[in-house]
């Protein structure tokens, strides 16, 4: 098995994980896999595919800018149309793996946290690479769009080193780590911390 | 295989899927798909069925108004209650299939905006067939009854080619495409753009 | 088979469908099946089992009052605390099936409408068995109290005909048909209604 | 089978299931089972696994301080950073086993009830090993931290011996049990209750 057949296995596999936890809807969302970074190489699912019943061949080689590079088994395919800022995450962070969704979550936490949704003090920082204490964590959050390249400035404009993932406000989620597996652990702690601000967010302003 | 056995067993993996998402309790809702144009015939769901159990024989011949055809296998069937809605919908929007289900999100939409429910500026939009910016939707909503005829004309009355969806109020919603895949695809882009809406208007209303 | 063990496999196959909803937690709920009518003699589960994992033999034969009769196989056995209010509505109302779940939606509803929970022109309402336009329903609510016959009391003096299901406040819902399915398909129903119901209630309030 | 292979077999099932409820999500909470108490002596899960995927292999045996004796297959494994308190609270309650998960209602009640969160009334205290009526419950809620001694010393400050629940405000919740089935029913049970509590609480506040 080649590393693209292992990244399209693999990311087939979570795809349709996600899909069961109602993360993909519709053909929505989009996983990559880096298979080298000089020049930087990315798997990633091809465009418009049920999340849910992808093989490990749904998947195109991309490089940075998200553009479907000739070396590969079907250059003629069509990746992500986000694919681009898939690649401009993976080189700015050096993650080996970059996971976006669309959980209900983070886009209700964008719309009331418009700047950056704030976390802290909540152990579930830990699973997302952060402290549990004292260590107040701010998820950038950039306005959805089209160019790839506009979102992958603004995404770059707010990163930092420490924080794994950024949300496009009305749109959806992006989390990455060395791997699949560790970008899933954060997602996974990151939709609870935003779903526990959400829901208590809510009920306080109930109160008042 | 003939076209209706293929619609047949096409119909039952779909309802059975969305049973399992719990939108269709009891026995509700109703799938449809065209099988000719000319003149327009439907196979529509058998009335009261579980639509987790369906078989691929679970279905009915129809013709626009929803009323059985004699030339069937089993014309003494008796099909869907709304089996004319789905025909005057595919009649008009020349849709492939219909697909209507009891998901709570449109019930509760349709409650808060009873004139239409207004959908702009998100992502998910695109899966609903739409652009994710700077196109204002608004979601069709009309009172619920029993007759077809008049369900019907106050679709029709409302129709806008652009828009895949009619959300009947107190009762469910109606989406369509040019087969049951893109009617799901919609489907499940819209209903999680309804979640959004309803959850992030109680939100607001609770902080005034 | 005999009707007991073809009661006893339906049960276990209902139970573990409501486990899986998440509406029978720890070892909640229960549900009956008549097995005759002169004298009344009903299967019920017996007490105490985690209800996702049932066989046909987790169950106990019982009179009108929920007590084990001696003539079956296992009359040792103890049937769940609430057979002897399974055996009441199943009394007076004819049903062929009593089904107890510990669903949330039910519980919330009770404590908003005490008095009974008004439902009133919703689709839905038509898979509980009324009608879904000008047929008000009210589904009768009791206090809570471990006394079966004091709750016996209180559901025959809040029975009527038409409406087959009854909320105990702060505990659960019992909803009944001719049979386990039929009594399902009310149950969901039914639970779809409450849900909406408070999920529109609270929307509502916060606007205020 | 050992009693540390049975055990682990049992861990392992269990977390899956917790697992596929959302309540481990990343590789979030923990699970222990008592081995022999003089000295105390505990099977618990190792540090860092995803939950769903655990083998029978994949626990550790620790003594009352959380730490891995010498004496067992794999003394050089981690366990998780809490076992610390499974120790204490199987050390002060007698329990056989303890669950630790990181669902979202124990953590929203115990903002909202910072000093204990009250449950008074409800059928499901039963399942928790209280009484339905006139058995005011109040679950001890304490402040996270790393220091496992530290938490172990507010758990015992707090504990009384007919309450088998503690949250960890903004962390998650410990149940326990005689076995790892009775502590999963209590916790389920507990979960439903404060679900309940917290919609209850958002619905009354939003009503003012």
């Amino acid at each position: 098995m080649t590393a693209l057949e292992a990244a399209g296995r693999a990311i087939a596999a979570e795809s349709a994980r996600y899909a069961g936890m109602g993360w993909m809807r519709g053909t929505s969302g989009n996983l990559s896999v880096v298979l080298g970074r000089a020049p930087l190489r990315l798997a990633v699912t091809v465009s418009g595919r049920d999340k849910g019943e992808l093989s490990m061949d749904d998947v195109v080689v991309v490089d940075e800018r998200g553009e479907a590079v000739a070396d590969q088994p079907h250059p003629e395919r069509t990746p992500s149309a986000e694919a681009g800022l898939h690649g401009r995450i993976a080189a700015v962070s050096g993650a080996g793996a970059v996971v976006h969704v669309h959980a209900l979550a983070p886009v209700v936490a964008a719309e009331r946290w418009p700047g950056g949704v704030p976390l802290r003090d909540l152990e579930m920082l830990k699973g997302f690479g952060r402290a549990a204490h004292d260590d107040p964590v701010t998820v950038p959050v950039i306005a959805n769009g089209q160019d790839m390249r506009a979102l992958g400035d603004a995404f770059e404009a707010g990163y930092a080193a420490d924080t794994p993932a950024l949300i496009v406000a009305r749109h959806g989620v992006y989390v990455w780590g060395d791997d699949l597996r560790q970008a899933r652990h954060r997602l996974e702690c990151l939709e609870w911390l935003l779903r526990f601000s959400v829901q208590w967010d809510t009920h306080t302003r109930s109160a008042r």
